[in-house]
């Protein structure tokens, strides 16, 4: 999936910073691919961006409209229709992450392909994509897992792939989910592949490169999961990483919405992911532990961080507060 | 998926056993399902059951024209065509575990409409899931795993199933592929199931039971597969098991195509099933190996299950050759 950039930021009529969460992304991490943004008057969350419509941010250069935010239930509701049609009629490509399909909205394919428009569904998947095979690729590769879903391996991933090209090693960010596709304009939303062909599309989305160029791979899911682990599975033998990164949120006493399933620990993680991985790639190591300090102060998130880094043996550091000198420069030693 | 039996077994115009794998599994497990055989005329391979055009074989009693055979690359002939006009014009639902689908051929669609009857295509799968829920359900189950992809975790599912009953032990045999839905009549081929959903839906296909009733399910890929380890743990923890049985050819060094993937030692094998099992049945234990003994002679086989019973230290049996009352008698300790 290709998307063309750069994006109108639309936010519909959504008031709480929380259903917003994919434009806050789009806008942290890619600030340079976001024109403008454009609500349901008067109504919506503020992204701090100018606000444009349709025609003014094809004028200014956008090429598709975002669908920013998430209602509950995830479809898209019957008012925001004519605001798609407009963004169309304005020559943008619509780019939606909502359970239902843009194709599903009466009349808006016809109108797409009359404007010469695509419609993307960033959640939904209908590529053919081939068996994994295994066969080892070259180029190193960088995963992000974790101890769950939601704690942060989109945004270590993309602050480790930054990091890396501030220091001029070649690195390149692979989304695998729909905010993470967004970000990037390219990806494969892997959790709405076809179980068969989902390791065969992760081997897809990173293909052979040069020795010294790193993918930084998006992680998705928990081995520890009770639903997702075989996505992570999946994704873990198609990535065949080099190097792993452990996310962690040390706030989380269970896995989100499963009470009775408790984060594992650390060092037995470590050594699930590590047996699993050498699968593909006997040499997987983990270089680093990620956490997600965002509910601790700086004192208390810098304890905690010295205590895991003892604890496991490895680099600690939070992507989003830390110098990330210490995982570039284990990055840069496997060469 | 729910299939109307019994069959009426086409073969095409298929010469080679190997070809017909579908219909002799559908023959020696369930005959009672199997009321003949048709195919273009005088050039396919023989079941050794009754010969019947579909017209005849409605009024014997049969309800679906199974395709029993796989031709290579798993598209249907133009020159089928016909054949499965006329079985849709005799009132018959068509099964098909093709990789094409039955709908693609042009007018089939209608036809079918038109005689009341169903097209299954069991390979593919357009059921909505829901997400997994990790929640304990009531009664017991039993998973067959495997060292490999294709070494017979279907018949030895479909085996211990058969002697279960046998001895009066409440028993369903669970299909999660093609042959095996065939077999049952039901099932989910989790293969095909979008990688979100793929827990769930095995969670689905077997629900909450009477307390001493097992669910056989049938296995699906290996752990150590680098294409499909990832439906292998979804279905793994999607099926809760308490109990499980190794399953493995003595015979295979490396994963079936993929020579650079040699096969686990049977120890190592038991133990990371274990430890991915326990996430959602912390009692999960595995109770027996089942040998592929087919390229052994008879003296052979036994010296081999003898070996690898001490090696591991469980009963060591082939499903398709040895008393299963071990088995038998392990699952009724379980209560």
């Amino acid at each position: 999936m290709i998307i063309r950039k750069p994006y109108l930021l639309f936010l519909g009529d959504i008031k709480e910073s929380a259903y917003a969460k994919t434009a806050f992304g789009v806008r942290d991490w890619t600030p340079e691919d976001c024109i403008a943004q454009w609500s349901i008057e008067g109504t919506a969350v503020d992204l701090g961006l100018d606000v444009m419509s349709p025609d003014v941010a094809q004028q200014a250069g956008a090429r598709s409209l975002l669908i920013g935010v998430a209602p509950v239930g995830g479809a898209i509701p019957k008012s925001w229709v004519p605001y798609l049609e407009q963004a169309l009629r304005a020559g943008l490509d619509i780019v939606s992450g909502m359970h239902s399909r843009l194709a599903e909205i009466p009349g808006l394919t016809e109108l797409a392909e009359a404007h010469g428009c695509m419609l993307h569904d960033v959640r939904h998947n209908d590529s053919k994509f081939p068996i994994g095979t295994g066969r080892k690729r070259t180029g190193k590769r960088l995963l992000t897992v974790g101890t769950d879903c939601a704690l942060g391996k989109k945004y270590a991933a993309l602050a480790i792939t930054r990091a890396l090209q501030d220091q001029g090693i070649a690195a390149d960010f692979r989304a695998t989910g729909q905010t993470g596709i967004m970000i990037a304009g390219s990806g494969v939303a892997v959790d709405a592949v076809i179980s068969d062909f989902l390791c065969g599309a992760v081997e897809t989305l990173s293909p052979d490169n040069d020795p010294d160029h790193w993918d930084v791979i998006e992680g998705q899911g928990s081995l520890f999961h009770p639903a997702y682990a075989g996505v992570t599975v999946g994704l873990l033998h198609g990535s065949q990483p080099d190097a792993m990164i452990l996310c962690h949120d040390p706030s989380r006493r269970h896995i989100a919405g499963y009470p009775d399933f408790p984060i594992h620990d650390l060092r037995e993680a470590i050594a699930a992911y590590s047996l699993l991985a050498k699968l593909t790639n006997p040499k997987a190591e983990f270089i680093a532990v990620a956490v997600n300090s965002s509910s601790y102060t700086e004192a208390e998130a810098a304890t905690l961080m010295i205590n895991i880094a003892t604890y496991v043996g490895l680099p600690c550091f939070d992507p989003m507060r830390s110098d990330l000198s210490p995982v570039v420069n284990a990055v840069r030693a496997m060469g």
